[in-house]
């Protein structure tokens, strides 16, 4: 790891920075809208879907709801990764001179997104790079990783045996160790996924605003009464090990108009260790979850924490189900058309599917006079394969 | 039907009244690129792949191929179909007066998107629409075609079921009838896909000239040596009952410099009608085919056929296997993160894996010295669900 006494602080300013340095490398991704999915969000829930809730028996809440989807499952190797990887390079070579930074390489293991985006960045700055792999993984990320030109190492599944894999490359080739988000760097690299969808949402809101006479009359939907037009009124992200949440959280916490941030994650079996660890009021350092949504199966690191549990930066943390995810999942690959892996839905479905969510919406508007919100939802990534679509779906049919 | 003698003829000024008429009801779809898809493209196949065709033993063809596609797939209704129908529709107004067609109202009969099309454009425009459908039709298609606000009218599953029960709604209520492709106006209204992907591509390519000499450095892949910068060498559009392919190729049958159109079709079970038919110089008037690209099931209609055998207007026409479309199918799906249905990748599986096409362009490019061809591919439509992925990759595991 490059010495954290070398990282830079999470300020709004330093993520602006960052943005400047990785652009070109990385893709602007789009932020894609629709209409069906902003009606789905407006209407409000069955009374059924309230039973076993807090909220069963009560008149599910309405509120108005239009989505802004930043769709990272177009970045580079197909998740907001690349951004975090790209920027821990670069600050390296920054600090440590192109030259150690080369002749030392970078480390990491990681059976995910993370390894490819290290591979990417590495092989296109020519830095060797030494990623260790539980042996089990699926071939094509091994491949994946592999066709970056990285080294690839094999460990037993444990994260003890993964550890000391990666100790042992480091002690044999001095590697700089670059985790996937416990690290300053890779915290702000990611928060420049906030810095685009700033500037897009402001964009497609002043074109939208100059067709809306245009389209006025024969499509209908407007929202009323706003904010500040352009200015999304929260940002919901998935939230893991949080680089992503604390990234966006930063670069948010100090742009006026206020922006709301909140964190999503999956409940199943205790992979809402965020929403826990707020509850106790210590972070959770330990899951074991075999969530779908196997991006989001590790414990809060230390880096996000400081930023995910101040009310300030991040206003909330909610979690949803492992039905809820896949009733996301539908709606995105069958309405809007987007192939997005289950990591990427959380934010989606605690909009449509998390009462409590819905009525805090509903009660924000109320206090602040809104008529609605402008939601942008992260789409964190897409890697995920035709059969692993089959397998998510088709179980129930053959239960 | 609207009496043939008020059709339009099919020109390239007629398809540009078209879209005039229809724009402020249709979306201007998105067009994409992929580096990924490119690169495959123009990586010669592998030798294996030629064994039991014409090219066994020969070296494979290498053209350099970059592909502009059109997302059709994200039109309304999830296909190209809502051009035609609102067009035809919108014609109908003119020619008879808005009180007449709204009196007697439209009728069609078709399981597909057509369905869908016409109750979205009769809707829109407060005209009643009695579609027959099959009453084995899933019952998703019937919900999505009632959303609309139509009748639907249950029917036979064999074409003179259906066309009985169009003739007896017809007979009753007067409807005029808009058939899925057979119809000029309808021709037209598809045609307007070439209209906004020649402008898009064009904008496309002025962008990238001027992004070009900041991405050279760390992404490579350009083009070398070109016909005319930002206008497409060829079009590749799915060819059913070839409402679409006329209308693209009677757009560009004027334009200069020239953009050639073929058509891809399904070879399974005789798919393949288009092609048979150029081949015995008389059109296939019956198919029966259970290809997995649902959409390309008809033969060519009559009024299609006259453009589609015109060598000035299509060049040519190509068929791919089943295993071609979903190998097509699943790179777009897991590379492009965009969710397509079989029959809008039958173009792209032409380009891909048929070493007669790639042949010929690696020709005609040594012909007029250019280093590559720049290929528009229509995605004709996304409507297809997640548990059908599920059905089309895992059946070999099952088996």
């Amino acid at each position: 790891m490059t010495d954290p006494s070398h990282w830079l602080p999470l300020t709004t300013a330093n993520v602006l920075a960052a943005h400047d340095l990785i652009k070109p490398y990385i893709h602007e991704t789009p932020v894609l809208t629709s209409k069906t999915l902003n009606r789905i969000a407006s209407t409000p829930q069955p009374a059924e879907a309230l039973i076993g809730t807090p909220y069963e028996g009560q008149p599910p809440a309405q509120p108005k709801i239009n989505f802004f989807f930043k769709c990272e499952n177009l970045q580079r190797i197909g998740a907001f990764k690349a951004r975090g990887a790209f920027h821990a390079l670069l600050r390296a070579v920054q600090v440590l001179g192109e030259e150690e930074v080369r002749r030392r390489g970078v480390a990491t293991h990681s059976s995910g997104n993370h390894s490819q985006a290290l591979a990417l960045a590495a092989s296109t700055l020519r830095i060797p790079a030494h990623i260790v792999m539980p042996s089990i993984s699926t071939p094509s990320k091994i491949a994946g990783t592999r066709s970056h030109g990285a080294r690839v190492i094999f460990s037993g599944s444990t994260s003890q045996s993964r550890e000391a894999a990666v100790a042992t490359v480091i002690a044999e080739t001095g590697a700089i160790l670059i985790p996937p988000y416990d690290h300053a760097d890779v915290v702000l690299g990611q928060g420049t996924v906030a810095v685009e969808l700033e500037t897009q949402v402001r964009d497609l809101v002043e074109k939208d605003a100059g067709l809306s006479v245009h389209r006025k009359d024969h499509e209908g939907g407007e929202v009323g009464k706003k904010g500040t037009p352009g200015v999304l009124d929260a940002v919901i992200t998935p939230l893991g090990g949080a680089g992503l949440t604390s990234g966006v959280a930063t670069y948010y916490s100090t742009r006026t108009p206020k922006t709301l941030v909140f964190g999503a994650e999956p409940s199943f079996q205790g992979g809402d260790d965020c929403r826990r660890g707020l509850a106790a009021g210590e972070r959770i350092t330990s899951v074991k979850t075999l969530t779908i949504a196997e991006g989001l199966r590790t414990p809060v690191g230390e880096v996000g924490w400081p930023v995910v549990s101040d009310k300030e930066k991040v206003r909330g943390v909610y979690a949803v189900s492992e039905e809820q995810i896949l009733a996301a999942m539908r709606l995105v690959l069958e309405r809007m058309k987007v192939v997005v892996e289950p990591s990427a839905v959380v934010g989606l479905a605690v909009c449509l599917f998390d009462e409590g969510f819905r009525r805090m919406v509903v009660e924000e508007c109320a206090r602040e006079g809104k008529d609605g919100w402008d939601v942008g939802i992260v789409f964190s990534g897409g890697n995920t394969t035709v059969e692993k679509i089959g397998e998510l779906f088709m179980v129930k049919e053959l239960d």
